[in-house]
């Protein structure tokens, strides 16, 4: 057999390796040595230069001219792009001139002295190359070039070392235990998102979980005490933009914990975990609660990296003979609401203006009144002619608008108008940032907890019915605990998000552990039937601990991290939009026959849908 | 809100937690200070102890028997068994006499101060008892309280601190980089064992897959050089004892690397994972090629613990009149081969030597000859009567067989009587145990390396044709590649199995990495349609650097690792031997409506099948 050493004789990313180096790693302090790399062949240079590209870099490999060396010059010179090599040689200091700063590699290159073709690249239907564009169909097709890019190198590079390091923090310096769940479930009751996998039983059907919910909280029942798990979720929601059928949730689950305790721990997760590169991460993070959230952000999810809050203009109007406003007003919560938006007047155009009226009227039915505050301090808009001095006087200072500030107002129902102003809020930074004004700063990291969500909703076909804002096994805060059985509607949860930069990254909350509360929630209050979690009402009566945990989405907290415009960049091999593996083709067609033994058939439409995606 | 410390101000497994303490890290150097401990009634003494559990050991809690602290006595003595309860109070040593050696907190106790009841526990099916016995079906049905036994404590964290050790060893130590990869896939041609998952297109599924094999060489192809994943995969076989739909492997793969090296790799992880408590690992581990194995065991997965090895007997009986023996002999590879078993004549019982001929008719269809050498040296056997002198002198000399020895002869061709001797090599070895001979060390682990498979193997329903010995991706040895033009079925593969104790734990290769090669084995070799693998051998041409890997079994090296008898002791929510989640009933009903956004409805049989399982 293979001679070889015993194990562990090296380490690094070069041991046990055909080569003794990586391409990105040669430095002056190598100049002299012997060097074997293998990598692929970036691009050829006048006869005289290979540039070879591993992972970790470029190197330039210096061609010998010599006539002795023909054989080996013809080699090289013969090599299409991204050929694989394995090149042996020394380390050479480039002659003097010849450096280049822009490469870490510069200072040096690699005179070859034996070269062997591990193997032949054929004609690709695009460059490696990071500048050049590509569809991301093409992309998708053609995954496994994509991922030679620097960008995606680097993208799952990052996220592999989160990930370890998160691993490090729970499992060495908190005690957690790794324990993997099943995907292979049951159907969650109304689990309309779960893709369901046909078992050899007729009729009968695994589901694959949305999240190891129900198998976390048994976890902490069975006394594991500290749980969590990087965990494979599944959500079928069809097409969705930047959405995947199954993504990643680092999974968290504690016993004997609060509320306070949680955060504490996740706040200690992220500083620990969080990239050198990307700056320290500041904590505790900010905390606010559901109504501040709403209040001043119009949204549950508030981006903090800027300001442009929303204000409230009612006393301003209370007494007002404006037909709309006095209307809005009169009804019950009705508002009078707005936002400021900095050198709006002087940045936005009058199609701006339109675009965002347009926002208001399609996506929210609501009217949007547009004040502009031009450099002289007199106002611009059609409510102009409607505002007396004082009030005009009591909005300006009101919402400490300056000359070239541009409002904008929207009146109505507080839950109708402070979504259209979060989301207009939203839109402007955007317009703002495009007009080249810093708004907010892309290197920033803004943390930020939003606590004290109401445990139930309304329903929105039937507004009488509740239904549970999150989950129904979160916990009601305690001094709301006595509401569940009078005024459910009125209880806040302990139920409390993570939101990163304007996103939400993770989601959590301290459980219900008395089976006695949960059978109320779920019979009661929510009106289920609670015969299908019988297992879970079973085991909160068998000795819960009280317990509460997280969820942290790992695809978006990753690519809110590298600054990518989609999860798909920081996913090895993410479907497209439509859910389709471009690569492979799948989901694919099946035969008659294969699906026999799962006993199922297909029902095929009367007619035909329409051709595939990306070709 | 919750006044909170920040983040990471305390470690371990206390930290952010009601509890100052766990139950079984008290000391007598704790002996004085207050503590407060959550954890569950193990079970009360004579009113004037609870013993709490949790995850970490038990504590006695003296109950204070003073008036003033009646209140607190009487919530105590009111507990039932498996309440949970927060606790805290005053360590004191036990006094003399009452120390309990066998209980590592057994030199302290706490007497209580306050007690809170966090819950409190229902009549439970079973006690939480590791010497109450309980059926398997229990045992899953209520998996909660399964996990609580200190057993399945030890299990579930030993596994998770040897996964920590994996990744930290590949990640840390070797530049491995933890990819996820995709779970919903397409269906591999001849999947037979692949799960199918509806997509909301009809007639299109995606496939579970029964390992990252593609997308793991796709990495390669990408450059990302070294990738490790700890990778659930699927496998639907329907009802197979020991095994479960859903698995993990630790899954590695490797550019620019040869066999040597992820033998290496593999070698110096293990050595470095493995716990302290389990003893050293010795690296490098035995190698042994396939026909060594099959010649000396008769199996590719020998258990190295004991010798017993099968000797050929042919020489002795090459010019002999017994007519069975010459008739073997004589067919293509014909053979006679024995297993010498020390002490079976003694051990083993008329019943035993039948239950032996009837594996050997039952299972392998063939005769087996049993010589049993009485403590004088005679011989018991049919054969006697035919064997002459000196043919039974030399059988004796070339077995090595002493009074009180016992032979097992069979005659056949090799193919078929090695498999047979190796399977009755274990069961005597079991035999022996259980007769209370010591043959193989319970606590050894004998790591053995199996290489040089042949890559193919004839098709059992039509030898002419040949399939792939483990898969077509696997590359011959160097030397044999010639041969795959010519005589493909001579060829070894770079195939490499990692065995403990006999269970094969892993499997290996390194990759075919060039496409025409790939091709030829596809097409010319396997006469499979290479269109179906299309993208695969697009990126072989797309500059495919040489690569190999490995997959361990995790579930199975956990459960050798600990003694577990089944798989199902180290794994948190297995499924039954039918592939039923037996707590949650999983598979499961699932109406036609749910049923109708997949395009598929159920085919009912004309006759419904049996009852479940376990009730």
């Amino acid at each position: 057999h293979t001679p070889r050493s015993t194990a562990a004789a090296h380490t690094g990313a070069s041991s046990l390796s055909l080569r003794s180096h990586t391409c990105g790693e040669l430095r002056p302090h190598h100049v002299g040595g012997s060097v074997t790399l293998c990598g692929w062949v970036q691009y050829l240079r006048q006869d005289l230069f290979v540039i070879l590209r591993d992972f970790s870099g470029l190197a330039q490999v210096l061609i010998p001219q010599e006539e002795s060396a023909s054989h080996l010059k013809a080699m090289l010179c013969d090599l299409t792009t991204e050929s694989v090599v394995k090149v042996t040689g020394t380390v050479r200091r480039r002659p003097a001139g010849q450096e280049n700063k822009g490469m870490p590699t510069g200072e040096i290159e690699v005179l070859a002295e034996s070269v062997e073709v591990l193997n032949v690249c054929c004609t690709l239907p695009f460059e490696i190359k990071d500048f050049v564009k590509k569809s991301e169909a093409l992309r998708m097709k053609y995954r496994y070039l994509d991922l030679r890019s620097s960008q995606m190198q680097r993208n799952l590079r990052l996220r592999s070392q989160l990930v370890m390091r998160m691993r490090e923090f729970l499992c060495k310096e908190h005690g957690f235990v790794d324990v993997e769940t099943p995907t292979l479930f049951k159907r969650t009751p109304g689990g309309a998102k779960e893709f369901v996998v046909p078992s050899r039983e007729p009729g009968r059907f695994y589901s694959l979980p949305q999240s190891p919910q129900q198998f976390k909280q048994l976890l902490m029942v069975a006394g594991v005490d500290r749980y969590f798990q990087v965990a494979r979720c599944y959500r079928d929601e069809g097409s969705r933009p930047d959405r995947q059928p199954e993504f990643t949730q680092v999974d968290i689950e504690m016993s004997f914990v609060e509320q306070a305790g949680i955060l504490s721990l996740v706040e200690g997760l992220l500083a620990h975990s969080w990239p050198a590169e990307k700056g320290p991460v500041q904590v505790p993070f900010q905390t606010m609660t559901y109504e501040e959230a709403m209040r001043d952000y119009g949204v549950d999810k508030p981006d903090t990296r800027f300001c442009m809050k929303l204000m409230d203009l009612s006393p301003v109007f209370s007494s007002t003979q404006i037909e709309f406003l006095r209307s809005a007003l009169s009804q019950p919560a009705g508002s009078v609401q707005a936002i400021c938006v900095p050198s709006g007047v002087k940045l936005f155009s009058a199609k701006d203006l339109e675009e965002l009226k347009q926002t208001a009227k399609t996506q929210f039915r609501q009217e949007l009144s547009v004040v502009l505050v031009r450099a002289d301090g007199t106002l611009k808009s059609p409510l102009k002619k409607l505002l007396s001095a004082s009030a005009t006087e009591e909005m300006l200072q009101g919402t400490g608008a300056q000359p070239g500030d541009l409002l904008l107002l929207a009146a109505g129902a507080l839950h109708a108008v402070r979504p259209l102003l979060g989301k207009l809020r939203l839109q402007c930074a955007e317009l703002l940032e495009s007009r080249g004004m810093s708004v907010r700063d892309p290197s920033a990291f803004h943390f930020l907890w939003v606590v004290d969500f109401p445990l139930f909703l309304p329903k929105e076909e039937d507004p009488e019915q509740l239904e549970s804002a999150h989950h129904p096994f979160t916990a009601p805060r305690p001094e709301d605990t006595h509401l569940l059985y009078t005024e459910p509607h009125k209880v806040r949860g302990q139920h409390y998000d993570l939101v990163l930069n304007g996103c939400e990254i993770g989601g959590g909350s301290i459980r219900i552990h008395k089976a006695s509360e949960q059978l109320h929630v779920l019979k009661s209050v929510l009106k289920e039937d609670p015969s299908l979690l019988s297992h879970l009402l079973e085991a909160l009566d068998s000795g819960a601990p009280p317990h509460g945990g997280i969820a942290l989405g790992l695809d978006r907290l990753v690519s809110i991290m590298v600054g990518a415009h989609s999860i798909r960049d920081v996913i090895a091999f993410p479907k497209s939009f439509r859910g389709h593996d471009l690569m492979s083709c799948a989901p694919d067609l099946v035969s008659d026959e294969e699906l026999q033994s799962y006993h199922i058939s297909v029902n095929w439409p009367a007619e035909q849908e329409g051709g595939e995606e990306g070709k």
